[in-house]
């Protein structure tokens, strides 16, 4: 691997907007996945959610937050100098995902700062943003993640 | 089943704090997942995990949280009259998981009001601290769950 090639704390900057991404909800998958992580009615039994305020079956949030860190992943994280997270805040389910849904994400730097602590790592502030199939916001998520500097240390 | 064996948005008071279980980490399931939804090096494989500064496999946060999820669903969710949750904030990922830890959750209820906008329905903030078998706390997270009311639209 080429060390050019990964993405290090100095290459986010404010602002930087893009698509990580987009995933067809499979119901399956998704029931699976609550099965495991969150078996309340409205996200295992179909039957059981039609009686439900959300009229239907819809995603665990955690699942749809599974999706949108899988995109982050294959988009940007794997191929960047990533040194983990500490937390994310601000987690937002708007409106319920479905079985069938297809839904996309995009990325934008909102904060970038060295750590104070130490000189070799930089912390990035990232909004991320879901969509459904018609364009409606579905969820938002903030969080930081730690990259390794590429000049550790200096002056970006 | 008997309504009055749920909990509804009245019998969660401020202060309240309980145990909601403890989970055994398999190292299996725990890079299954991360293989599924965050396949960074350090979740998914050994020996690179080992060149990073964990020092070997580390949890992804998200599975932390998924069996945390399944702690609350499993000791009083679904128990309860639970309308589902519009977000979580403040989700800290503190220390380390790794494959053979045990870890252990509590629940603290740390505010609680009545919708503002729909009489049948109140907000419960609660805070969750998961620890592992030193005692160490390895997550912290905060979010709000929405309860049916068993006297809408009253003063408690």
């Amino acid at each position: 691997m080429q060390e050019t090639e990964k993405y290090y704390w100095e290459d986010f900057h404010l602002g930087d907007t893009a698509p990580i991404g987009e995933q067809h909800l499979d119901a399956v998958e998704m029931v699976a996945f609550a099965r495991a992580y969150d078996p309340q009615p409205f996200h295992i039994d179909e039957d059981a959610a039609r009686q439900t305020l959300y009229g239907g079956l819809i995603a665990s949030g955690w699942y749809t937050v599974a999706l949108v860190m899988r995109m982050m992943v294959d988009s940007y994280l794997n191929r960047s100098a990533s040194l983990g997270s500490p937390g994310v805040e601000q987690v937002r389910w708007l409106k319920p995902v479905r079985p069938g849904d297809t839904i996309r994400a995009t990325r934008t730097v909102v904060e970038t700062r060295p750590s104070a602590s130490r000189p070799e790592m930089g912390l990035v502030k990232t909004r991320w943003e879901v969509f459904n199939q018609h364009h409606e916001l579905v969820m938002t998520m903030e969080g930081v993640q730690m990259f390794r500097r590429r000049n550790a240390g200096k002056a970006r």
